[in-house]
């Protein structure tokens, strides 16, 4: 029998509240495979880590550290946004990683990101052809953007998601109390610069039985300022009050972002994000009512304490399908989720090969938005709702959760040449 | 025996996660004493429902969904923000309030609120003595800037804290995360106009077994440029990041909001909020560092998916004592906590007169932040933790807490006058 080669495993781009859950699922199920796993190393702060021979032992880890994972948020092992190009405009990168690789006797490649990463990851695992080294590469869904194309979600996504619904449904019961003497519009900024997939789940936060007034500024919408103005009005005159759930993306006719409509701070800079006071302005400007603003940012992403059961489920059935993708012989591919029915909610793991991967960006679908633009349909809202079903809290610890924080022991370098970003 | 009166009971100011679940107290006592207390009526969005003569018959809503207040944020029967003045300056809303609480044979006023609502619920209280009709005014604390006196805290602050404390330790944990490459600095805006209670509960977010570099701008430390970018970057030198947790009410040398420092929108309007952009950008102009930022703004008082179990606890116990208050003869009080020790957490409930609360406004201690200003102490950690520990889960439907929504019917008008607010 073959002696077992080692594994690399790296977070790569945007972490999320269940990307350490994927961590945990790639670990243990690594650790199951001893026969054909070796080490598991990671990359501290993600490819840089292989590149600058910076490797985290994860064996050093216990046991009840590494299942903590499940329930942490954040990237344990650190992430990076540092993308690699071509094989042959950045040759000189991927004759490193093979560097460290041999070193290190790494046969195996797991990288758990989004769109860049995939595209990262299918360039890695041509290296066995291209460049003789042989290595097989997996890819770990992972966005909280929700665009990979061929899974059916993103892990990272749907507590997000469950995280923006929540909130606008609390925050809406919070200025509908006010709305007669003081603040009437509320507004909510999230994430989303291309897809208004997390904006769409704000409107989840309205339903048959708890109906509110919400309308959503999607980055797949051009911003129209007179109809926005006459949509929220009508809310206001028929409920008294109105969320508004903008995405980070929402652009103009003119196709500027409209957070880069000459918001300047105290030194005459553009600021930078701010949607949400932009939105709040053009109301007051409009309509004149009181307002009040939110801008979630890592919020969202990082609400471990409010993460979607399935979404952590699927995190950690994503990471252990890799490994057992690895060690079946696979390349080049990437596990997926495929829905088997919406109600009751049932899913299983599929595959895909990651050249239908990389740079391929899934759109939110126009029939999941209503016609006039500002509402999720029923199509919406029957792919959204299993996402955020289910709770699973993390432990808490003199009230607040329990999050582990590992060791991190570098593994000893190899090499005596350094590698300049 | 005297035939039972009824009793009116309103929400003041803004609201918060428990404020229902006292009004949950107040509706659940006042119905076992159905030989002192009639029916209980609520006011429509507080105070101006008396005023205008528009009561909730809250008797019309089944057991079921009183109970469920317990776990239902925001304002169930709306509040506003109207304060009366004196009884001399504003005699004609006192007179009307008068004629109101005649027309519907109103002994009891129920009061729940902040400061400025302990002032008028005092003037209310003072009714039978300088206008000559028998009313008992019992007020019901409430606030999270936890600024009411001799409470030992302010139902509705832990749970802001208990949110504040979380989103700070995960938010930490995703910048962590990035910092090699990217986001180094995350600013998150609290609320806390005039005290740091909240931003102080920031601080919370770094402990013993999660260690995490935060910096706290309180309202009571003047900002110092200098001094808080040395901070700051030495933080960043020390653990590659840092999170800034800023209070709305930070103020320069000069006395003016952070806030207030020149933020223009589009049209030219100063910009109101957004410390957290104006704290980002001083950052990014004195030290370059990339950075994300997040305003919590309603999200933080609204967020009863993660209420403190003591904070839900008292405030159920501060409206059941209010009621038995009443019916025991009391006027012009407010129940209080009482802290007994720390560790264990054990509290009891006191009463305080109303005029040693109103227009008392409780600061934070000077030795709860640290000597450099950009902490907490263990004086400040030792009155914290014990309030946001405890979690008290609302139940989910559909992957969301299931608020209730009453019915909220009409009390038929009596009298054939209106009044102009």
């Amino acid at each position: 029998m073959a002696k077992p080669r080692n594994a690399f495993y790296a977070q790569s781009g945007g972490v999320t509240a269940v990307i350490n859950a994927s961590a945990c699922g790639v670990i243990e199920t690594a650790r199951k495979h001893k026969d054909k796993i070796g080490k598991l190393y990671a990359g501290r702060n993600g490819i840089i880590g292989a590149l600058t021979e910076d490797l985290i032992d994860t064996g050093k880890e216990s046991k009840k550290d590494i299942a903590a994972l499940r329930h942490t948020p954040g990237g344990a092992f650190g992430s990076c946004r540092y993308k690699l190009k071509g094989l042959d405009e950045s040759r000189a990168e991927y004759e490193r990683l093979i560097e460290v690789f041999k070193a290190h006797d790494i046969g195996y490649f797991f990288y758990n990101g989004g769109g860049d990463s995939a595209d990262t990851c299918l360039k890695v695992s041509q290296i066995s052809a291209q460049m003789g080294y042989p290595i097989q590469a997996i890819h770990v869904p992972k966005t909280v953007d929700n665009d990979l194309p061929i899974t059916d979600c993103c892990p990272g996504f749907a507590s997000a998601a469950k995280y923006i619904a929540t909130s606008v449904r609390e925050a809406s019961l919070d200025v509908a109390s006010m709305a007669k003497t003081s603040t009437k519009i509320f507004v909510l900024e999230v994430m989303g610069r291309h897809a208004g997939w997390i904006a769409a789940a704000g409107g989840l936060a309205s339903d048959d039985r708890c109906e509110l007034p919400i309308v959503i500024l999607f980055p797949e919408i051009t911003f129209d300022r007179a109809k926005f103005l006459a949509r929220v009005d009508f809310m206001v005159k028929q409920y008294g009050y109105c969320s508004v759930v903008v995405s980070e993306g929402v652009k103009n006719a003119e196709g500027q972002f409209l957070s880069d409509q000459g918001v300047k701070d105290a030194f005459g800079h553009a600021q930078l994000g701010g949607v949400a006071p932009t939105v709040a302005g053009i109301i007051k400007e409009g309509l004149g009512y009181r307002y009040h603003w939110a801008v979630a940012d890592y919020l969202q992403r990082a609400a471990r304490h409010i993460a979607a059961a399935a979404d952590v489920e699927q995190a950690y059935a994503l990471g252990k399908a890799a490994v057992e993708l690895a060690v079946s012989g696979n390349n080049a591919v990437m596990p997926t989720i495929v829905r088997l029915s919406d109600k009751p909610y049932r899913w299983e793991i599929g595959v895909a090969p990651l050249e239908r991967v990389a740079n391929v960006e899934k759109k939110m679908p126009r029939n999941f938005i209503t016609r006039d633009g500002y509402g999720i349909t029923e199509k919406g809202r029957a792919y959204l709702l299993p996402l955020i079903k289910g709770e699973d809290y993390p432990p808490y610890r003199k009230g607040l959760p329990e999050y582990v924080r590992l060791k991190n022991a570098a593994v000893p370098k190899k090499l005596d040449t350094e590698f300049q970003l």
